[in-house]
């Protein structure tokens, strides 16, 4: 290693996702069911929202916080709480908010609790800035067990990651799951984060937030899945005052502004209902949910997000061989041990036409059946 | 303070620049001369390149490392240094390069030299990873005194930051002073960071980088300032291979990648002439200076960038002072103890209108005269 590398870059390793990327890049017409981002065109008016910005030299640094037409219709929908003191941070993305809330609120030594499995992101920046991650099973249903993260806590907690839809389950926690959950952090007086970057796709009922029983929740969300601008960097967080503050200020020092003309039209992506790509999406949920279980595969209902983790068939040794044999096969699929401690199942995402889908569970059929 | 916070931000504090932008939002028809950005408007061409790359659908993630054909492009110009091994990473803005910098190479404990007056980011972001910033003073006339570099090595001594043309001085290193800080960190095995964001503003001659003398000379760059796109959060850092590859992974996790479209404008940034923007530049670098000077104010000739950094007159007990009564006169400026450890000199900034410049030379001309 070059020695002027520093420790901190041990918890950071070329993410599984891009290696399949990479093995990808090399097909001829793979079937790729690997990406998490949806395959919609970003609306119209957002398209057009953002060229006038553009055009009318909305291109210089915007306030810290974000412009203030953005910041204060995200801050009257964030009232509707009825929480005293929240406030709002315009964001480079989701994970731009989280890296603020790590530095914000992680000492080298702190515990961060969160599901396995979980987002890749969680562990590579807790690590980042030298926390400790503490993963809390949910194997094989991805429900949340509250005993199990009450018996987690340490005096070193501080925090608990919660992501509800799931990334890579798709799973949503029930509403009482999230409120032992909320209960729970608020009588150990621990942060309890809620990314909410899937919040728009819910296909049975729409999301509860533990903001509902724990006014101390720190909340991320974004466009970039809402919207289909994964690639514009532009989310935000909310929770207590104080610490939003301390995030702005960080903000200062490390990105500065979110992309300042893509802000304005993030304004114009508030005012559009994305309720049929949300059905759409809902419709391949089924397709592929279906399509799993009748080829034998046991799978966790996804109420949300556009992510399934199914199991990988039992004649697999692991389930990195099984996504090796269906790499073989031209169908591109995450092995679920970039998501986990355990390496049995596999993520496939359904963000993709309906065409694609349904020849990645041609090729799961013939996998299960050999 | 909220018992949720981490430790590292005591390094952060808002920024007095923000703090005299408070006071800015309150005036009638202030003298604005604080503001880092240029005045211009972004090239036409250049704008259109962003709107195409909109209403193109490139609105989803980018490859990490940036678009292929800005990698490229980018490393077309920087393989003409002839270094073996050189990479280049498109980031969010040179902000987001100092952060994977930092996050890649500085550890706890770890110390990096800079030059007082200094760029206000450099302690901020080597406090929040747990470096320890030693100012090397440059008073008065803010030339480098390799010498005093040498003295302020020690073993902790991981990074050298150089910034020339500096904020806040405006002043451009010497090729003999560039030389002698390359040969020194290449000797002394300290790496040698490189801001040269304001590359593109010298007036008096090229830009000499220490990547002529030291091959491991990390350097960052940016289009914000050149072409005017502060708020487009696009830059590049390159450097030896292995430093720059654990930059990416880290961008993985924090940034996931440049806004996307507007690297397709950056692209198109490139073939820009931005000559009669710098000359522009130029004759108001010439005009502040000699009206400064006529005024009987003290200032180093700023080869560089947009700023001046005079001390304040000896009727004044300190730079605070002084900026305190300019701005009850209506001129924005910053006192220049947000830049250095002393409280004697202050930062004008003159990317502004010639009538603007004049307005505020009237001020300083009436405050030196009291």
């Amino acid at each position: 290693m070059h020695p002027w590398i520093a420790d901190r870059t041990a918890h950071v390793d070329s993410s599984g996702i891009r290696k399949v990327f990479d093995l990808a890049a090399k097909m001829k017409n793979p079937i790729s069911l690997s990406i998490g981002q949806p395959d919609f065109p970003v609306p119209d008016s957002v398209k057009q929202a953002a060229v006038e910005a553009i055009l009318g030299d909305k291109n210089g640094y915007s306030l810290t916080q974000g412009i203030p037409a953005l910041q204060s219709k995200l801050q009257t929908e964030i009232d509707k709480l009825g929480h005293a003191d929240r406030k709002v941070l315009v964001t480079s993305g989701t994970s731009g908010a989280l890296v603020l809330a790590m530095l914000a609120m992680v000492n080298p030594g702190d515990e961060v609790i969160c599901f396995d499995p979980y987002f890749v992101m969680y562990p590579a920046l807790v690590g980042m800035v030298g926390g400790k991650i503490v993963p809390v099973d949910t194997y094989p249903d991805f429900r949340i067990d509250v005993a199990k993260v009450a018996a987690a806590i340490t005096p070193r907690t501080k925090m608990i990651l919660l992501n509800s839809p799931a990334n890579p389950t798709g799973v949503v926690a029930t509403g009482a799951e999230v409120r032992a959950l909320a209960e729970l952090a608020k009588q150990e007086n621990v942060a309890l984060l809620s990314d909410e970057i899937y919040r728009e796709f819910c296909y049975d009922a729409p999301l509860l937030s533990p903001t509902q029983w724990n006014a101390d929740t720190i909340v991320v969300d974004g466009f970039s899945k809402s919207h289909g601008v994964t690639g514009w960097r532009l989310g935000w967080i909310h929770g207590p005052a104080p610490l939003i503050e301390k995030m702005t200020m960080l903000q200062q020092y490390t990105f500065v502004c979110a992309p300042h003309p893509l802000q304005w039209a993030a304004l114009a992506a508030m005012e559009v209902d994305m309720t049929p790509q949300v059905n759409a999406y809902r419709e391949r949920r089924d397709l592929i949910v279906s399509g799993l279980r009748s080829a034998g595969y046991e799978v966790a209902t996804p109420g949300g997000a556009f992510y399934a983790f199914p199991r990988a068939p039992k004649n697999f040794a692991s389930g990195s061989e099984f996504v090796a044999k269906a790499i073989e096969n031209e169908l591109l699929i995450i092995p679920g041990k970039i998501f986990s401690a355990r390496d049995t199942h596999f993520r496939i995402s359904y963000a993709a036409k309906i065409e694609t889908l349904n020849r990645g569970l041609d090729v799961l059929a013939k996998l299960a059946a050999q």
